[in-house]
């Protein structure tokens, strides 16, 4: 996957490995105390569980937000770590930390990107989110050829699409294939014919069943049809045990995400049941220089909530400056008062009374 | 001070010591837990330094609040914790602590309150906010007599009232006497004439001066002029080191405040540099079920931040509710999610679609 030689190496103070809640602040915290970041999200976007697992739902114990849902923290954020504007590189897992002489530490990730880290923050939360895939005999020689995840860069000209799942991902696919009309037919297949979305998506998809340019195939997918190594079909079992075979040439599969650690494992990080282990003055981890914060990290009393990943990033961020300036004394000040801190942030508050 | 025997004791889960920030998020972590918090502060209002020191100006580090002002904080703090209706007891500082036989505390305050508490939380941040006093001999015996630091319950009516202070809370007492028209004279005693205030109650003041409703004596408080025991005037300082010599029946101190560790030092905590030492993983002190959190506690890499203090406040809550509740295990629940917390919280959120 990874093609070392064709980018050159980015320099940074920081790679955070994670561009959820907790990394998003882990920019603004280094930010404040000089540093400059990379942040890398496996996913095309950021936000992490907020994003993806509760996106309209409300929180209520975010500290002075009374109320607001998963995207609005997420937008909050974004807007917060503006000043400090982050190299983001979304679509792409980090697969690779290699410490190197000198102290700093080489990073990779799967589009081929290489950094040179000072320090390294891991904000994995509780893993790379990775589409579900599709657990079938010969599925696996498939993906990338005629099984696909994403919408992206799909040409389905002329193709027989069967697209696999029952929430918003699945049915916002079929009906923008649908819509698109490039497709030579277009069929949602899920265990049962109802399905989870907004209202107004599940009112574009009923237009479009209406229309006869939506099928819907209700059952469970049991097989792939082949011929030789190619895809021909899907067998899938409806709810009265009878196999029904579907024809064709594109299977998207939109059956959601799940989080999975990775090639984190082998970093040879100190771990405890697959989470990250800690000290609560620095967040640091057993390798120096590389700190990790939020759900992924574990030490005594930690709980994986909002409010205690943005303390972590606010301590590892004051450890880590001692490593990025070296021999310099880090002072705690106040964003309310520090002029040092108003111009990192590129504000000028009204001058005292 | 304290008359113990005239008010009934109240039984409480949780005694707050300090309504500063920390303090307010602790009655929200505590009643997401299924407990009820009493809180008391020497001030007559709650904020902490963030209304106290900084009401104002804007802060910029809040995870997920890009920017608000110290007293936007506190009125967030107090909406996000409504639906857990504290006790809230002010004016009033918390000078015993008392551990019983059966676990629990014995709780008093300067105003007779007392509590039988099964957790405490010290949440006293930089210490008790008390007028600063007048530092000149014979001052400490007129205290509470012809010396006052509060407006509330002053009566001026026919008096000559120096009001001492240079900054909103002497101008808006002058101009509150002034205007109100009870006293003799009213006369704002300041070493320059130059006051910090907001420009609304800079106007009202000068419209006094001007109507000579208001006088201004600059120079520097030196001595007190006594006839006996009786206050009769007060010998300023000039810029020019000449004193001079005005009357007075009573004097308004405004100096501002000024925050002392008080009867904490003396409760058997383990302390070091003023400060309360915590474990990390419960927040507690070394007395069992009396935790520390925000500025007042001290651990390995603490830093005295907003952030820090809803993190400790977070984790106290859940060692505390293992005291309160005795061989429950306390499970993380999410506010987004928990039928249990939205019943506490007393919201219905959207269905899940
Ligand atoms: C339904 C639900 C409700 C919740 N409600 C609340 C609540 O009310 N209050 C509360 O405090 N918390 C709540 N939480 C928990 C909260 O969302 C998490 O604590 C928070 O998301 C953790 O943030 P994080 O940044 O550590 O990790 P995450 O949000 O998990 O983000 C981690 C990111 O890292 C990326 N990543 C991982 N590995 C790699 C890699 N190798 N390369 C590139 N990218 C990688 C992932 O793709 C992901 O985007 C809730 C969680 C859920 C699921
Ligand atoms: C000018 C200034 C700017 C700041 N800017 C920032 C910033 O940008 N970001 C940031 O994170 N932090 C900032 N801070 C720090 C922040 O305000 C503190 O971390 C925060 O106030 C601590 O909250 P607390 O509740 O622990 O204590 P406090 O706010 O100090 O409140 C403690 C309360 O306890 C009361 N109390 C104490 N002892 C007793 C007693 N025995 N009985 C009754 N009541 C008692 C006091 O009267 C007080 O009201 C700033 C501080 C200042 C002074």
């Amino acid at each position: 996957m990874t093609n070392s030689s064709a980018t050159p190496i980015i320099e940074t103070d920081a790679v955070i490995v994670g561009a959820g809640p907790v990394g998003l602040f882990q920019v603004f915290e280094l930010g404040l105390l000089g540093m400059r970041a990379d942040v890398v999200d496996a996913l095309p976007h950021v936000g992490g569980q907020c994003a993806e697992l509760y996106a309209d739902k409300p929180i209520y114990d975010v500290p002075g937000v009374p109320m607001c849902s998963g995207l609005e923290l997420i937008e909050r954020l974004q807007q917060q770590i503006r000043p400090f504007a982050p190299a983001l590189h979304l679509g792409q897992e980090v697969t690779a930390l290699q410490p190197l002489p000198d102290g700093r530490y080489q990073v990779e990730s799967t589009a081929g990107t290489r950094w040179l880290a000072r320090t390294v923050f891991i904000a994995a939360g509780v893993g790379a989110f990775q589409p579900k895939r599709l657990r079938l005999d010969g599925a696996e020689a498939l993906e990338g050829g005629q099984i696909h995840h994403q919408l992206d860069g799909l040409d389905a000209t002329g193709r027989r699409v069967l697209v696999l799942g029952g929430e918003a991902p699945a049915v916002d696919a079929a009906v923008q294939l649908a819509e698109t009309g490039l497709a030579a037919e277009v069929t949602l297949v899920h265990r049962k014919d109802a399905f989870k979305a907004p209202a107004d998506l599940l009112a574009r998809l009923q237009a479009l069943r209406d229309a006869g340019r939506v099928r819907v195939a209700v059952g469970q997918p049991v097989a792939l049809r082949l011929a030789g190594d190619r895809l021909q079909g899907l067998d899938i079992l409806d709810a009265d045990a009878q196999t029904q075979a579907l024809a064709a040439d594109l299977l998207l599969v939109r059956l959601g995400l799940s989080p999975r650690l990775g090639a984190i494992a082998d970093w040879g990080l100190a771990l405890e049941r697959k989470l990250v282990t800690v000290d609560t003055a620095r967040f640091e981890t057993s390798l120096p220089g590389v700190y990790a914060v939020g759900d992924i990290n574990h030490y005594p009393g930690k709980r994986k909530l909002l409010v205690s990943g943005f303390h972590e990033a606010t301590l590892a961020a004051f450890a880590a400056a001692e490593r990025v300036f070296p021999g310099q004394t880090i002072h705690l000040q106040y964003t309310t008062t520090s002029p040092k801190l108003h111009e990192r942030l590129g504000v000028t508050p009204p001058a005292a009374d």
